[in-house]
């Protein structure tokens, strides 16, 4: 039997999403926790490979099992053995040609900015921080460039597995609350570091160092070099994955993050 | 000259407000981090001593120094030997009849819980988890048995060392916002673990463990075994301490806690 598991975990707590040697992932956790609930190994697919410091709120996962458990104690049986740092949100049989990552056609990312002089302690590691002014028309004007599909090797990483480097950007979606930015990126799915770059070219406009336009001249280059620098991962979220109506895959608990009720209130 | 600072903490990182011996505490980073930009010692004395794992937004400081720097610069100076889990906000030359503790007429503390029957890891030492429904309503009428000038015996811990256990709590609002309900308690000052024993009261009736006038009898007990076990301190706040309007103390940062826009909107 397959099962789907939603996850959400505080980024801050481990050195990415996928499994490496000297542990301190999060999907070391979630097999260590699923193996201990089950007494038997347990192997998740991902539908995000999150990076170090990559906040999960909507993560989908999926693994194969012979064992009978009723949905709500795959969810309180993993919970039992996991840290405070992770926490399954649900769990759902699935048929067999669901795929957590194959399955997948939307990815929604957030990013939350903090604009202010003076840092602050309860938005460390959870909030991008920048302490000068930004124009936020400028940011959301700039983001127009990006719909659609681009060939978006300039906001790519090295080290990127990715078969390609053309991806459909739905949408980006810019608001202002009191001191934060919050930004919405939603695409068919995302290069490695893709969503960091972004913001290092959204936030070097917002600052003026470069005029709207200079974001269709990056996008244009397909060249890494003509991107400003990756920005901090602190205030990133991968909040939702899409999948077809048939699944149906529970929408992410994202009420569960402070900042998510200025994305719940319209679409 | 005196100094008057705004200082904001994550109280996860610490245990407690108060000097200790073995050091981790906020006035043992605070003052290091002085000591370190001033080149010269500097004692602090403090509105409210928070407990372990209690969270400040408004909390405020004040030191005596000869020395002469700009108000900026003692921020952004004492922040830079400072961890990422605390910060100055602000710093402003006081009177010398100002006094960070006797001065003060009013504090306000914020208490944030989450109700859902899973935990959410973004949420783990930020807020309260309760995995049953409460009853807000009863929760909210019975914090007007508390309102006014009371001997709050029921509600102070063994160590307590206020000089009286009478208090006089201004107001108590109770607001429900998604999967959360926020308290914000106002009163001229509170005893030793009072939020939280009120706390662990409230979540009681909330879940119909007892009747809403259950409050009443607690109180009039005078008796801290008459009310429940003392509640978690992850949700709860020091937001803001009152001070006569003549010592101009600048308002706490509080937009910088994402919950604050419930406080925010309106008194």
């Amino acid at each position: 039997m397959r099962i789907a598991l939603g996850v959400q975990y505080d980024g801050a707590a481990f050195s990415g999403w996928q499994s490496q040697p000297h542990g301190n992932t999060v999907q070391d956790e979630l097999e260590r926790a699923l193996a201990e609930f089950a007494q038997t190994p347990l192997q998740t697919v991902v539908a995000g490979r999150t990076d170090t410091g990559v906040h999960g709120l909507g993560q989908v996962v999926h693994f194969d099992t012979d064992l009978e458990r009723t949905v709500f104690s795959w969810v309180r049986g993993t919970n039992a053995f996991l840290p405070e740092s992770v926490a399954v949100q649900w769990a759902k049989p699935m048929p067999d040609d669901f795929h957590a990552r194959f399955a997948a056609f939307e990815r929604t990312y957030y990013y939350v900015l903090y604009v202010n002089p003076v840092r602050s302690p309860m938005l460390s590691k959870r909030a991008g921080w920048v302490h000068t002014p930004l124009d936020v028309a400028a940011m959301r004007e700039s983001a127009a460039y990006l719909i659609g599909e681009h060939d978006f090797s300039s906001f790519r990483a090295a080290d990127c597995q990715s078969k390609t480097p053309v991806k459909h950007v739905y949408r980006i979606d810019v608001r202002e609350q009191g001191d934060f930015v919050h930004f919405r990126f939603r695409a068919n799915a995302f290069l490695h570091h893709m969503v960091r770059n972004l913001m290092g070219c959204f936030v070097a406009i917002g600052r003026g160092r470069h005029p709207v336009s200079w974001m269709a001249d990056v996008l244009a280059a397909r060249d890494r070099r003509a991107a400003a620098p990756t920005f901090m991962p602190d205030g990133l979220y991968l909040a939702e994955v899409g999948y077809p109506e048939r699944f149906a895959v529970p929408p992410p608990h994202i009420a569960s993050m402070p900042w998510s009720a200025i994305w719940t209130d319209q679409t």
